[in-house]
């Protein structure tokens, strides 16, 4: 393709609101534009790379047999309902009206369409296993749109589902889905981890993420040193290196004054004790609240207390999950901690609460709390359980945080940063058994279908591949993915003989499929460089008057900005060596 | 693939709801499965099909150099305001309500983003010309989906969009694509035809229609028999091939009783005239009334009457371009009728209305009148023109008819239904004065953009070439479209030696490249043969035991039916030759 005829404008300054490089960049690149915040209109190179992804990801997955199909984005409300998501999924699904006031959603996701569309069809366990995914765009409305298209409203997404006879099949299903993610990922060439990870609102029991490693990634990733135990922080346990028991005896608790002293930080300095012996206390509510809900009585929000150490930082999907809810908790406001307590947080505990008290694991060796006296600039110390306080539950509730024992046992963790590209679900019965979606076994038995499902992010991965692959200058393309691998600078449009031998080339690389794309442009050569280094195509080919009168045109990897001289004579072959095999 | 990888489930019943044969055939082939009316998901089969036609579509956009981009499906209210059409495009158009009360809708075209995208980045006419299309998934929030994806709420589209200096530039895009759209639908294999067409609420002045020939096609086209002119019905002129103009003078004006006689037929009859000479009085108005608006008086609905020869149709597309409105003009209801003219219809008539009358061009010759005398049950004779009524405008108004003169003066028009699946616009300047997409002239001035849009309907024209291609036992592909080239039935999957000679074929021709889809089910022969014809791919392999016993397979073609014993020595050989050249 010519530049003139891609419509690709290049900018040099990056828009107000791209806080992150690879945003930047493909804003300043021209392939991406902005049609309202989380909108965005893909131009040519954008989408060429997002259907090069597509078609590495068709390619793994027609290896494992699983067959692509195409659902609808609008879906009709009573699907939804007979899951329960219609509620659930609360004011992320976009909904609307018809002209016949039917109600419809734009598809978040797409477990209720898939179990549809097969049980409809399947009867018995001859029809098992299945496999299907489809590429298709879908819609969520994010409360904040950014990071271009890392958290967009509208995205390209594949999801694939598997429908099996029982746990054990499903579990070989997941073990294929899995790997075929694993090589998609190594095909495209990023350096991805793959961690345990939160089924979220959508179910299920067994999950795993891909990420692409990227200092700006939004999720925290606790990756042990040994082995290859990995997993997103909101599911890793945490696990000190040396337990610590106490061995003092119970002293009585004893009241005194903390005036001003209302954060750990504080309080820790001016008793010269370590945050990590001290107590924080927390309060939340356990009743699935909507935002916008009204707002419910103390009894109604069936308030619980969570303990943990000053040090430590409470995990709210740990919370959630030993807590067998769907969304993390809601943190009780200072007013309603007040009227719980007696007193505002920075003065709480949990002496003289009916309210279930959680312990986070951490605290189980500990004895003689320093807490909150509940009664405003007063603290307790030497606060025991049970003696002072029952414990509903004694969990691992903290966030985990590098150093801390691998829970194999061997090594400790590492933080790293990533972008999530791929999650991978085993989801049980939850959606078939709402659905009846049934087969009958061989005895004549109807049971429900065993189901996984598996998401990639089209178009954020191709977002995250440059997040994670770039320098000063531009975009560096995995060769996977770049929308082109040759970017020829031409640099004199207007000089016949270099016009010739440019075009010629172009044909000829063009004829031979390789994918090709030459800057034709009125420009002048420094505008070329610059802007061949933004696009970042894997390598340049300079042809200009001077090297052509030489017969020399110059090739230039993106990369490494190495440098190489080629004969014009053996150009054409030289190329087409180099390019098709790389 | 295999068959038992597909998820493909054959019918014997077509569904109720399935009023055409493509339709029938789509679901019984297990092709497309209704989530909802109007919205389907497509199979493994549906898909590959749409597709193979997607590349088709893109290669021959892709010759004539327009680039191709991603636009989003949902568009924020502020972008169609731009251009009024918010309003306009009226309840087809569904729109929502996000978590933070902003109104968004579900692109039903993509005019307005394609001339947000492009006015962001173009400055000088130095940047166009500039030629554009996506591939993309519409919603039409139709009043009564059927056909299938004929008339589905939820589609695939091919647009274009164009962007040229002035109108010579702009009809020069308009011809490329024109050529393109040719080339497109002669690849595909299809019988069409090219009409001249209405622009409906898209604007501009110049349009045509790119239609498949099928009786059940829900457009009437008109084709000259020499010449190529042709036109969708409802913007051909209607010509009679001997203009008619009464020699007679003008008698008194003479009421006369017709009690019962409300219909041109019953009328006819009765007075023993033909119908053609008789007079039709219809009443409209021409307000732009929305559905579920409030009633209106008689004033406020600025009421017309349209006069026209007994034996013709009034074509509404007709009287909304003379009238100059955006849609066809809505009846008057009898009531209304009532209150304007004093009778009810059939005994209504152009006399003493104080309102626009409009003369159907057909009636221009003629003299003495019989129309309603605006007294139920009684009619008037020898009406004259300008003498008992004023005519505001003469006009084309009714619907050109099977004989009448071609409007190029030679041949005759007949009559033939087609499948409309693609149209072509030139639009001139609507959407960019609207939404100031302006580019500065080579003295400096600015100057809107002339545009030109274009679209294919993807999954339409799938169904299209079915519905003109198929038999009693099923669809039969043209090859360009068809998901597989060739269908293995292959007879004996529990015997060893015919199993390998299968999976051994099955395995050359795919390596090969040679699209092939095997039925390896534990099914009887009959039920596979069946399958085959249904499914409709251009060839059936036989693979059975008796055949391999002998050495032999035997070839069908699918829309010939006809049979051929090919040797399994050189089978490989002889298919690959086949298909991949035919």
């Amino acid at each position: 393709m010519k530049w003139t005829k891609s419509f690709t404008y290049t900018l040099k300054e990056s828009p107000a609101d791209a806080e992150i490089t690879s945003h930047k960049l493909m804003v300043r690149a021209g392939m991406i534009r902005k049609l309202a915040p989380g909108l965005y209109t893909y131009g040519t190179m954008a989408l060429r790379s997002i259907k090069k992804f597509e078609q590495i990801v068709r390619e793994e997955l027609e290896k494992i047999d699983c067959a692509e199909i195409l659902m609808p984005i609008v879906h009709p409300k009573e699907l939804w309902e007979e899951t329960g998501r219609w509620q659930e999924m609360g004011q992320g699904l976009a909904r609307f009206k018809n002209r016949n006031s039917h109600e419809f959603c734009l598809a978040a996701t797409h477990e209720e369409a898939v179990t549809d569309y097969v049980r409809r069809d399947i009867k018995s366990y001859r029809d098992l296993p299945i496999s299907l995914f489809q590429v298709q765009t879908k819609f969520r409305d994010e409360i904040r749109p950014r990071f271009g298209l890392m958290r967009g409203r509208e995205f390209i997404m594949k999801d694939a589902y598997t429908f099996d006879l029982d746990e054990a099949a499903a579990i070989k299903s997941y073990d294929q889905l899995f790997h075929a993610y694993k090589n998609i990922f190594q095909r495209v060439g990023v350096d991805f981890r793959i961690v345990d990870a939160d089924s979220g609102n959508i179910g299920g029991n067994k999950s795993q993420e891909f990420h692409v490693l990227a200092d700006s990634g939004e999720d925290h990733l606790m990756v042990s040193t040994e082995g290859d135990y990995a997993a997103n922080i909101e599911v890793c346990p945490a696990i000190d290196v040396v337990p610590f028991t106490s061995q003092a005896s119970e002293l009585p608790m004893e009241k005194f004054e903390t005036k001003g002293l209302k954060k750990i930080s504080t309080l820790s300095k001016a008793l010269k004790i370590a945050e990590k012996d001290l107590v924080k206390s927390l309060y939340f509510s356990t009743v699935e609240l909507e935002e916008g809900s009204e707002s419910l009585s103390l009894k109604e929000l069936k308030p619980i207390c969570v303990l943990l150490r000053g040090s430590d930082e409470l995990n709210p999907i740990k919370l959630k999950n030993s807590l067998g809810l769907i969304n993390p908790p809601m943190m009780l406001t200072d007013t309603e901690v007040n009227e719980l307590t007696g007193a505002y947080p920075g003065s709480c505990g949990p002496v003289n609460l009916e309210i279930p008290i959680y312990l986070d694991k951490g605290l189980e060796g500990y004895k003689n709390f320093i807490v909150g006296a509940n009664e405003n600039n007063f603290h307790l110390k030497n606060v025991n359980f049970p003696r002072d306080f029952k414990v509903t539950d004694t969990v691992d509730l903290r966030m985990a945080r590098e150093g801390d024992l691998s829970p194999m046992g061997k090594g400790t963790l590492k933080s790293y940063r990533g972008i999530e590209v791929g999650h991978i679900f085993y989801l049980g019965t939850k959606y078939s058994k709402a659905m009846k979606a049934n087969y009958l076994d061989a005895q004549g038995k109807s049971l429900p279908v065993e189901m996984g499902c598996y998401g990639i992010g089209i178009s954020r991965t191709v977002q995250a591949a440059i997040e994670q692959s770039n320098d000063k200058d531009g975009i560096i393309w995995p060769k996977s993915i770049a929308p082109y691998m040759l970017h020829i600078c031409h640099l004199d449009p207007n000089d016949e003989a270099v016009n010739t031998v440019a075009t010629d080339l172009y044909g000829s690389l063009m004829s031979a499929g390789v994918e090709v794309f030459m800057d034709d442009r009125e420009e002048r050569p420094g505008v070329k460089f610059k802007d061949a280094d933004l696009l970042g195509f894997p390598y340049r080919l300079v042809i200009g008057k001077k090297g052509v009168d030489k017969g020399e045109v110059e090739l230039v990897h993106r990369s490494t900005k190495e440098k190489q001289v080629i004969q014009l004579a053996s150009a054409t072959a030289q190329l087409i060596e180099l390019l098709s095999t790389s």
